[in-house]
This record gives structure tokens, sequence and C-alpha cells, in this order.
């Protein structure tokens, strides 16, 4: 098997794209510092750190990065990257910010031309810097939604990567499922499953690899009441019947990821475990039926909204219903109230509506989905019913 | 045996240190926003998203957060936080940077007495946002250093966390070691080490608890020429003698850590790679035998930088000595160049001098240190020397 990845035209094109928007504006430059634009511009991938990276993008779609030397046979290794100018490290003697300036300076651009997706590199870690207004003398003009325009539908290439996650994701979800039992804590259980499942992606996909730090497989859940915390973290206490699990696989496909979370229960859950559980579900079911291009984004969340209204659960929603998703885990737009813009053929959303009740639990299916002509289809594919997702006790 | 962790006084008193800059700087409150340091503020173990979480400090000491509805409950159980506003969600029908604003003006704060460490909320995954001073009316007087001035030299509490960090990197990073053999890929051979080492730390240490995501610990290293990259990827292709490997292992203990990096072997090095080896374990020895307090901190760079000189390999080195470690892995100050303060007691580093060869490798180790009363003491105990390193090949 052979596993999708982003050619190198593909990355020419969006360049394209981008300039286009700069061409008219009557811009000379876009500065890119946020690392995942980076690398949507021009498939480096970088690994954020305090040592500042820099794409800069002309009118003529040219493209050259800044980079410190710990990047730099990496950075020249990048098909179509018209120059590398490598700042030897951060802090160093001069500000790496200054090689920045340099290279537009080169360009010939006028600083009042000159776009950015943020003023200066983005804080990471112990970084400290002048903002590019500061080195320019001139504020830039906001270049962000230059890029993020043409982010948010994603291309036929794109998809397949989700899609290929997806079901690596779904694979070592059902492994994971498998391993579940009282007794052990959750990371023992969830451990084993990723590394059995790295092992046979390996050998399914030889020339799969991962673009970003660590296994580019990942599976685990959180166990227990302190599931209603969306956000969690695993304790380490050993799971028992009656807990709740709120899991999540991802594997990493050329930078890309879906995303599939699921609600599972160790034993026969309680009549409010269940009840919470149905509503749930039929809040995904909602979004579900209501996605097509032409709605407004954020009549997802309204539409789910009005349905945990008659459900009563409306009081236990701890976020909206989901988020885009590609290069990053999370990306805009977001199926949220404040979103006004339609719903497009080719965005790729989670759907993720949860319940959180401090005495029972979380409840929170993700699921993965493109737009379609004339709807939404589902990437990740797992079984979304309770009967299915409960775990075995003997 | 019991992990150790930060105390809540530990969290008040750097408030009070804190809220003391602020006085001395007769400012009226100090915005938080890099998640590491609310975390440092406070206590609370934020993970960054889209969502923006606020830390607000007062003269007299006291802190409040904002944050989402996912962090409700979990930002409500910090101790020692006088109180906690709670928007539902980013984007939001209302911004959430307007209830950073709201609880500014609740306090009085008078626009031009307000400090931030950041102009507005980190850019990070879909976000996007207005700059504090678009909301105040001022440019924020520059925070950051009222906290970074007060990070950068561990309190006793921390180094204990390291310490016990780099105790258990060891453990886990011998049973990768031992796994290690020619065949599998890199992958294969840590990913169960690192699972078999979180059961023992989960066994030994009940209490033990990471607080982000993932396993908390980890283990991983990259093999053969790519490790020519400093921060090359895995690759996923099979182990064979001759392999130079890069290797790293992490534990977190109440959000700290270690760093323990090693170069090992698959069978015996070539010549070449033994020159290359001994010469970074030398300029590893040198920074180690000079630093001490008041030493100016770029010294540390600059001794070494002459000894690679002597021994030619200057020109293959790609990054500065080390970095600051502790509630994130890389921190300032760096042992680089640029930094001109003096080193103090109780400053924690890594020291990790590589060389890189793009046909031979790359050779580093890392190790962690801390600034005594008269020099230096190791943290991470793993041997050093390249007999210890060598993978036997049967």
């Amino acid at each position: 098997m052979e596993a999708p990845s982003i050619p190198p035209q593909e990355y020419a094109d969006r360049r394209e794209a981008a300039a286009a928007g700069l061409q008219a504006a009557r811009l000379d430059a876009l500065c890119v510092f946020y690392p995942a634009r980076v690398t949507w511009l021009t498939g480096f991938h970088v690994l954020p750190t305090e040592r500042p990276v820099a794409a800069i993008l002309t009118p003529a779609a040219e493209v050259s990065l800044v980079v410190p030397a710990v990047e730099k046979e990496h950075a020249e290794g990048v098909p179509g990257v018209a120059g590398v100018d490598v700042y030897f490290e951060y802090p160093g003697e001069r500000h790496p910010m200054e090689w920045v300036k340099a290279a537009l300076q080169r360009l010939g651009a006028a600083p009042q031309r000159v776009a950015a997706d943020h003023d200066g590199y983005i804080e990471y870690w112990g970084y400290r810097g002048p903002r590019l207004t500061d080195l320019l003398g001139v504020r830039p003009v906001d270049g962000e939604p230059l890029i993020e325009s043409l982010r948010r539908v994603k291309s036929r290439r794109e998809i397949e990567c989700i899609r290929f996650s997806a079901d690596w994701a779904g694979r070592a979800h059902r492994r994971m499922q498998d391993a579940i039992q009282p007794g052990p804590t959750e990371m023992e259980c969830y451990e084993p499953a990723a590394a059995e499942s790295l092992r046979e992606l390996l050998a399914e996909v030889p020339g799969w690899r991962p673009r970003r730090f660590g296994a580019g497989i990942t599976c685990s859940f959180v166990g227990g009441r302190r599931t209603a915390m969306p956000h969690g973290f695993v304790r380490g206490q050993g799971l028992k019947a009656g807990d709740v699990l709120v899991s999540g696989a991802g594997v990493d496909v050329d930078g890309y990821s879906a995303e599939l979370e699921r609600t599972m229960f160790i034993g026969e859950p309680s009549p409010d475990q269940r009840r919470a559980f149905q509503a749930m579900v039929a809040l995904q079911d909602r979004a579900l039926e209501v996605m097509r291009p032409g709605l407004p984004i954020g009549e997802v969340e309204l539409e789910v909204l009005a349905l945990a209204d008659r459900l009563g659960c409306a009081p236990h929603l701890r976020h909206h219903v989901g988020h885009s998703i590609g290069l990053e885990v999370h990306e805009a737009p977001f199926l949220d109230r404040g979103e006004t813009d339609p719903l497009e053929p080719g965005m790729v959303f989670t759907v993720e509506p949860g319940i959180y009740l401090p005495a029972l639990g979380g409840f929170r299916h993700s699921d993965t989905v493109v737009i379609t002509t004339d709807g939404c289809r589902l990437l990740t594919s797992y079984p979304r019913d309770l009967e299915s997702l409960v775990v075995p006790v003997a």
C-alpha cells in the first residue's frame, strides 16, 4: 500500500494562488512566520522552536526561506524554494530578524508594501524579538488572510491524506478498544496498542513516514469522571467497571491528520450515562444532517444548540461543534455561532458536540467529515452506537 | 516512592515576586498570555489552543484567570486564584479578548498602566484576534521581563522535579538502548521501551502523573546519516550495522523535565565516526569545565568554539551549546554567544554541543546541569563514553 502525499506541484500552485493575492493588492512581498503556514506554502515541515523561520513570497510566486543553521540542509532540500538564508543561531550576536529585514531589502520591497501574517516571529519557548513594524518603520499589511483564505477548502490530495489518516486511526482505535479492561491504567492500555499499530502501518505501508515529531501515530483515552473536563488529563488510576472513557486516535500522513474520538464504557452504563450518551449522538446526528454547501457555518452550532435545548442538555455543553482540520489539528473556520461565511465543498471539519456532567463524566464522539456538493461525507468510519462501545466486563 | 511537585505556596511566592515588580514600576495590572507563563504564575497547566487564556496579576499579588468553558472546572480548581472569568468559546459571538478587557476595567486598571507579556493572545492554530493595544487604545507596557527575570533561576523544588525527571529519563533510556538491534525500525525499538518504562514508573511512583498531553514519558532516536540534520525526522527504515543514532528521553514531573540525549552506534564506529564522537565529548567536557557562577553566559559557547577551532570541527557546528530547561523544554537564557548576563546558582541548562557531518551523521550528547555555588552539577546520569554507547552486533 502507498501513502498519499502532497506533490511539489501542489505547493507551487499554492504559491501561485497566494502571489495572485499579493499582485491584486499591489504588494511587494509577503512574510510568513506562523510555522504551519510556512509548511502550507513550501512543503518545508518546520518544527516550531525559539529559532525564527520565515518564508518570503514575491508577487512572481518565488519563495525564499530564512532558517537557523540547524535547518540548513533540511530547508535546502525543499523543492521549488528559490533561496535559503541561513543565520547561525538564536539569539546570536545579531538578531535573526535582521536576516528577514535583509532579505526584504534584497528583494527591493518597499516597507509600506510588505505584508506579513504576523508582526514578527511568533513567540515560542525562550524567543524574544522585535516586531516587523520596528524593523520596517511601518506596520506591515495584514497578510494573514492571503494564506488563510486558501487553506479553508482542501484539495483532492489533502482530502486523500486525511482519509488515509482516518482509516489508520480507525485501525489503531480498534486495537486500543480491544485492549481495554478493568485493572490497568489508561496508559497501560493504549501505549502498547499505539506501538502495535505503528508496526502494522510500517509493515503495510513501507513508504509512510511522519512529518511531525514523535512516532506519527497516537491513540489514547481518559477514563472516569474527569472526562467531564473536556481537556482532562490522564491520571494514571486503574480502570474500573462503570468508568466512562473518552478516546482519540490520530495518524500523521504527510503532515495531515483526521480526528477520531469515541465515548466508551467499561461494563454497562447507568441509565443516566445512557441518556447522556444518546443525547450526544443525537446532537452529532443533527450536525451531520444539516451540513451542506451554502449553509452559514455558524448555523451548524445553532441547530445543535436548538436540539440540545429541546433535550435539556444545553447547560452541559462546554464548546462549539467542531473545527477545521488539515495540516493542523485545529484550524479555522470553526463550527461556531461566530462564523458567518457559508460552508463550501472541500472544507473538512471535525463534528464533535460534547456533553459534560461532573457527576457522570464526559460524552463526546468526534468524526471528521468533508463537505460535498450536496451535503457532507464521513471520512472517519467507526461505530458510533452505544452497544459497539461497551467494553465487556468478565 | 513519591514524585516531587510544586506546592501551592510556591506559586503564591512567585506571584508576590512578580507583583513586587508591578509595584516598583507603578503599574496597575499585568496580563499574561503565554501559556507556560500562566502555568508558572498560577499552577494552572493550560493546554495551548486557539482558545485564549489569560492570567491577570495585580500589584497586591492577586491573580484572576480568563478561560474558555472547556477549562472552567480545571481553572476553578486551581488553589489561590482569586477569580475565574469564563467565556463560552472561540471565536463566539463576542471575541474572548473582550473578557480580558472587561476584567482589566473591573480592576480599575488605567490603560497606560497595564503591562502585558505579549500584545494580545499569542497566535495558535486557527486563532485570530485584536492586539491589546487596539482594546486599550495604548500599547501595553512590556511586562515579559517581570516574569522572565524570575524564571531564570530555579527553586529547590523545581530542581527536585528536574532531577527526578532526569533519573527516570535515564532508566527509560537504558531500557531503550537495551532494545536496539539491527533490523527493526527506530520506532519499533523505542515505542515498546517507552511503554514499559511507563508501566515501571506507574508501579513505583503511584502518585506520579503527567501535566502535559500524552503519556508523560518519551524516549526515541533517529538513526543513520540523517542524524546529520540536528532536527532530523525518523524515516522508518530498518536499522543496520554502521548506523549512528542520536537519542532522547524525557519524563514530565509536575510539568518539569530534564533532557538526556546520547549518540550511539550500531556495531563498531568507523575511525572517522570515532574521531567525531571524541571531539563532541571533548566539547561537552569543556563546557562542563568552565560553567560557574559569574561567568558571562555567552563565554560558555565561546570557550567551546575555541576548542572546536583547535580540533578542526568548528565548521561542523550547527547550533549553540544549550538552553535553559524547566517548565518548557527550551527556555531562556541560552548558552549562546549573544547572552551577556552572568551564570547564577540555580540556573538549569542543557549542555549539548553537536557536530554534524553529512557523510558521517550527527554527534550530540545532551546532559542537564544545575549551576552550583562554585561550578555546575550534572542532574542527568548516563554513560557518556563511546564503549558504553555501542550496540553490539551479533
